[in-house]
């Protein structure tokens, strides 16, 4: 069950900011285990990734990590041997610091790509962090956040065992194996291979089931921490971490760049898990029914829309059926008579739910999305200059 | 050349209002050929396609069309039968008021979908239409419009003969194999096994590289129409075509809803045409590039993000380079220094031009996009109401 946010015992954070942020919001964190931890993590699969996805790729196989360091604002993408170097004096500063290896440092960097990262700030910055390490992640969730507007963290219970994830993304959001910045923190005892399929089978079906505008992020990274000090039943924790990374999934989505409320498209009755997987992201994906979601205009041609354009799924067009918020809007191969102005009563609400059954198999998997708002425009049409 | 629009010898047309649009607009269009002329088509690969598109694909197969009538307003998708029987009534309305042959007649309407078809109003439109024909194409453009904001006609010579496109297309533009409404007329003298391939290849250089939105269209056409009465080399129409419907995708990007510019993006040195067509629709179709168009933001790495998160194409990524509007802003692994004010200078004019070179093969492509703007939400939040 989701409870009210904590660290499981054995980690501190911390979140202070070392001077990216003109504003002075946070803009550096730092998570902290009292001991090596098991541990796993996926990258983007963007051929640009960050030198701290590069460096993290390395790190990740020795399947052991101790802390993790993340600064916003600045994300170290695209410049080459420097980058890397930076990266790297991240992560030896960190070590030196609070006496780990810097072997166990997970290091990512998040904000405007093609820019230097601001090393000198950074390091300084660190040992304000480490200064600062307590038992409250909201602080460190704050120093990662970007264009989000809040700070984003989970916890739930898995048997005996707690789960804590840390989260950020609001934009430059479809993940593709991996994700935004997550990292999930727990007292669970579970091997690092363990953790390694487990954390790819829940955010296969949490956080790569999301997008909030088609665009892969270069700095994407999702990571799971376990000090293994409490035994759990491998599919009750498997459970746990995917109800934790859904929960996260729907907070980045309700947070994203310009979004008033969540979307959710369910397929249901596909051939293959991908047509499912398809059909699902092209219904949140769709800028049409993204903008039918923002305005409550009972448009609900739209669905059958991005439903036909998936060309190379199996769909038996003359079975499928439509219904949003409840609500049957297309069966028997035509239009089924509502009520529109409850419909636009319904849109109007938050979450908007889309439940399609394509009727040529037996395979499901819901998406999640946001609407599309003058917004996403207004911020990203001079994110870069702010 | 591109010239003065005119309608070829042998056609005409006209544009009437015939009550489907509530402010009086046109909403009804007639194309009509002197004599049967030799024809080819290519519609929409949606699951949904229109009843008007699955009549056009029967008509099609005698390779021969003397008229074209087109309403819009209402798509007349996904009715069911009944829909399928509005399609067949135009076409034997215009067959009669025409004295042509119903198996002569392509049908299209565009609009909202999921609305019962207007047939009476349609109908006796038509024999309004018939008494109006005549030389200048702007009314039958006219007619053809949803939410494009003028009529789009464009005339090229092709050696001795003449090519007219009357083209419409506005949002949910995204085609696959086909396209939006589009409809070539030419006096030149090539048969419809010809006109089908140069037709085919005409479109997949053009119109099957322009995307407003991703989202594809269930009513999409591009039909071909040639009276046969001026010899013409076919390489030289080929090219004339082929011209014509790139001068068509770029005015549909610039007029697409919301947009206020032109977004080209050329890919080379792809190691297959598919690698280079990916990449090039990755560019004109990200949220993040698009929005930096409109704003004039010159966040030149969301560019990188974009070529990068097509994890599926071959691409080298230490030699790619990324030039806009001329100036090289990234090469040997990292940024390039550019002048940021002279950038954004740069980006606030139309066309932004993306030149990417990817280094691992010798195929290229060019898509064709716009600007993602408030007006695109505002026009979308309630297209269904207004």
């Amino acid at each position: 069950m989701v409870s009210s946010t904590r660290l499981p015992v054995g980690f501190r954070a911390a979140g202070v900011c070392c001077g990216l942020k003109p504003d002075g919001a946070h803009d550096l964190s730092l998570l902290v285990a009292d001991q090596p931890c098991a541990a796993a993590a996926v990258f983007t699969r963007n051929h640009f990734p960050g030198a701290p996805v590069l460096l993290g790729r390395e790190v990740i196989r020795a399947k052991t990590l101790q802390a993790v360091v993340v600064n916003s604002k600045v994300s170290n993408v695209g410049m080459g041997a420097a980058g890397l170097e930076h990266a790297r004096r991240m992560a030896r500063k960190v070590a030196t610091t609070c006496g780990i290896s810097a072997d166990h440092v997970l290091v990512s960097s998040t904000g405007v790509i093609l820019q230097p990262l601001p090393i000198g700030k950074i390091e300084a910055g660190i040992d304000v962090c480490y200064a600062q390490l307590g038992d409250d992640p909201l602080p460190a969730a704050q120093g990662m956040m970007t264009t989000d507007t809040y700070p984003k963290v989970v916890t739930v219970t898995a048997g005996d065992a707690t789960i804590t994830v840390l989260a950020k993304g609001a934009g430059m959001l479809a993940p593709d194996m991996a994700t935004m910045l997550v990292y999930a923190l727990t007292d669970a005892a579970v091997d690092a291979d363990d953790l390694d399929r487990i954390l790819r089978n829940a955010v296969d079906q949490s956080l790569n089931m999301l997008s909030v505008d088609t665009d892969t992020s270069t700095s994407d990274t999702c990571a799971i921490l376990a000090t293994g000090r409490v035994a759990v039943d491998l599919q009750t924790f498997e459970k746990g971490l995917k109800q934790a990374l859904i929960a996260v999934a729907e907070m980045l989505a309700r947070d994203a760049e310009g979004a008033t409320k969540l979307l959710r498209a369910s397929v249901r009755g596909a051939q293959s898990q991908a047509d499912a997987r398809t059909v699902a992201k092209a219904l949140i994906d769709s800028p049409l029914i993204k903008t039918m979601a923002y305005g409550a205009d009972p448009n609900v041609g739209r669905v059958l829309m991005a439903i036909g354009k998936c060309s190379g799924c199996a769909i038996d067009t003359s079975a499928v059926t439509i219904a949003i918020n409840g609500t049957t809007v297309y069966q028997h191969g035509q239009r089924e008579d509502f009520d529109e102005a409850a419909m636009r009563q319904s849109l109007s609400g938050d979450p908007v739910d889309i439940i399609v059954q394509i009727h040529t198999g037996t395979f499901e998997a819901t998406a999640y999305g946001c609407d599309l708002t003058e917004g996403y425009i207004t911020e990203n049409a001079a994110y870069y200059s702010s």
